[in-house]
């Protein structure tokens, strides 16, 4: 395990630039099946020989083949002697796994040089991929160019992996001036169509939604990633303390799985086949802290998108639950006060505030969507 | 002045790749003098014989050469039979005009063809430079490539040139949930240091810098451009209906000329050899839209960066008198209510509040900064 990430490639610029660029077709690979991967990470695979593709893949959904299967599978007997570009390094066998050794399999198949992404942050995988490739005489170099890149598709995993809690990632839409909303509640709509397409995308990379019931009431939304072509829906969580959802609401009616969350004695008439309720809390009310664990614990949730209201995002904030941030901002301005995105008392100084560690903003067709990461979970 | 602006170059993707190239150059050169020229706009000239630049130049400040002129001294004779391309239509002579006609400089040099990205809103050059270029026998063609980057960078003075007001850009910077200070008015630093000279370049490219009097009290701020070289500074504005300004004040002591609005009766005692009263308004208060036009009229400003506070921005917002908003966002929270960035009542329904008509986020290195434009100036 010496110089796990210290090796560099020693090459000439033009190697590079065509290592760089098989590359950043893996990690392209690993992006589109992100989200249809759940509990394993999305990883991407490209295997080449003569400087031509002779295989590609990406993880499969959970059960099915990973990336460097996949790839191998494409490549055939022409594996061998290979060099193979993978975002994340190859699994090895460990018990309770139920898909084959990736590092085997690439051993098996002869292949000459394996490039890796980003190291394993499963403590059962851990180096020990890298340690075995090197022990069957493969050449490992670990490439440092997409890095952030690689490590930030698959924070979500990273993090649930190594606590067996969820990632948990708050959304909200603002204006330019920072509102969610007027003082009289207007929000439809802030974002464009565009941005709310892109919305449902992130919908459909995550394992659950949640919103708090302030938001079931004022808007009755339906919660599903029904504006994009997904193969499951993500599971509905509504935190509702006192069991307000009424009959007649879409996360009541539409057939699809909901999970109520509300204070004990609050929750059995939301009980039916198509949802579940848990009873949770205390006289200070539901923690979200608890909430995560047990999501995490016995649901194997590993990525939860929080979309509000202003309430619930101010009581996971304050809980210091927050990962990650997406905050749509549309071109609008309420021009004066409105309704903030954590909605009740903030900081009185700045330095008591919770720190962004990174962050950039993303262009969309109409909108901007930020990208803010309150917690790095790296190897 | 048929096909003014709808010509298009019907050349080879290679050739167009080129010119665009050339373009590209010419609009830079015009970019780094941006803030340099008032009350003329940044120009840029590239003149290129054989695919080789033989002439650059860009706006010199007031009365000083215009690009083209001063691209063609560098070129001297070569520059017969060569290609130009220039940002904005090359002016013609007008009464009351101080410096020599460019379009006959390049008639005069026996140029063959001039490559021109935007038309001169100047209601005395508007298309007459092009019809004299063609007049004289030379191949003019429009460049739609960078069109928009080249009229957002002379919005000021496009805006100026047509209407006599000056060009108002509103300045804030807030955190990632919308927020201009905490709750109790702390705001120091929401931007990491690299923004704040950002924030500097963006004062020495306008001609006078406005803030309101809760701004000077809290803040007690030099608004000077003093984190970057500059060639001039701003005119400072400060509007203090009370005439509040403490002698104490860094824009009463620097020596650096300040002009003050206050209501009629509140001035005298702010009168001093480095500062101005302009005593206006009545019970209503000051109206912005009087100061900005009397500014554009007696001062002959072009371009004003309104810095804040909140209240002012308000007001501006709310007599419909902003053009442009610069917002900086920086990687802090407040996590709740804290101060928004127009600060008093905002509008009902998002219908009501005033659209913005395009917005762009650029990513600064430690934070971002969104270009939305309320008006476009175009001609």
């Amino acid at each position: 395990m010496h110089n796990l990430c210290t090796d560099i490639i020693g090459k000439t610029k033009k190697n590079l630039m065509t290592e760089k660029k098989f590359f950043s077709l893996a990690l392209e690979l690993a992006r589109r099946v992100k989200g249809q991967t759940s509990p394993n990470p999305a990883v991407g695979c490209i295997i080449v020989k003569g400087n031509r593709i002779i295989g590609q893949g990406a993880t499969h959904p959970a059960g099915g083949m990973h990336a460097e299967i996949a790839a191998l599978a494409e490549a055939g007997e022409k594996a061998k002697g290979s060099t193979v570009y993978v975002t994340l390094e190859p699994c090895v066998w460990y018990e309770g796994k139920r898909t084959p050794s990736c590092a085997e399999a690439l051993i098996k198949a002869k292949v000459k040089k394996v490039l890796i992404g980003s190291i394993d942050p499963n403590p059962h995988v851990r180096g020990k991929g890298i340690q075995q490739l090197r022990d069957a005489g493969i050449e490992v170099i670990m490439m440092n160019d997409l890095h952030r890149e690689i490590l930030d598709l698959n924070q979500d995993f990273s993090k649930y992996v190594q606590t067996g809690i969820p990632y948990v990632i708050a959304k909200y839409a603002m204006t330019l001036d920072g509102q969610i909303a007027t003082g009289s509640g207007d929000s439809q709509w802030i974002t464009s169509e565009a941005a709310r397409t892109r919305a449902h995308l992130l919908r459909s990379q995550v394992d659950a939604i949640m919103v708090g019931i302030g938001t079931v009431l004022s808007d009755n939304p339906r919660l599903t990633a029904r504006l994009v072509n997904t193969v499951r829906q993500p599971l509905r969580i509504i935190i509702d303390p006192r069991g307000e959802t009424p009959a007649e609401a879409f996360v009541r009616n539409d057939g699809l799985p909901t999970l109520f969350i509300t204070l004990p004695g609050f929750g059995s008439h939301l009980q039916s086949p198509t949802s579940e309720v848990w009873e949770m809390g205390d006289a200070h009310g539901i923690s979200m802290t608890e909430v995560f664990s047990k999501l995490g614990q016995e649901k194997k949730i590993s990525s939860i998108l929080v979309e509000g209201g202003g309430r619930l995002l101010h009581r996971c904030l304050k809980e210091n639950t927050l990962d990650k941030l997406f905050v749509f901002i549309g071109g609008k301005l309420v021009g004066g006060r409105g309704i903030p995105p954590f909605n009740s008392e903030g900081a009185n100084k700045l330095a008591e505030a919770p720190p962004v560690l990174r962050f950039y903003a993303e262009n969309l067709e109409h909108d901007v969507l930020i990208h803010a990461y309150l917690k790095l979970w790296d190897v």
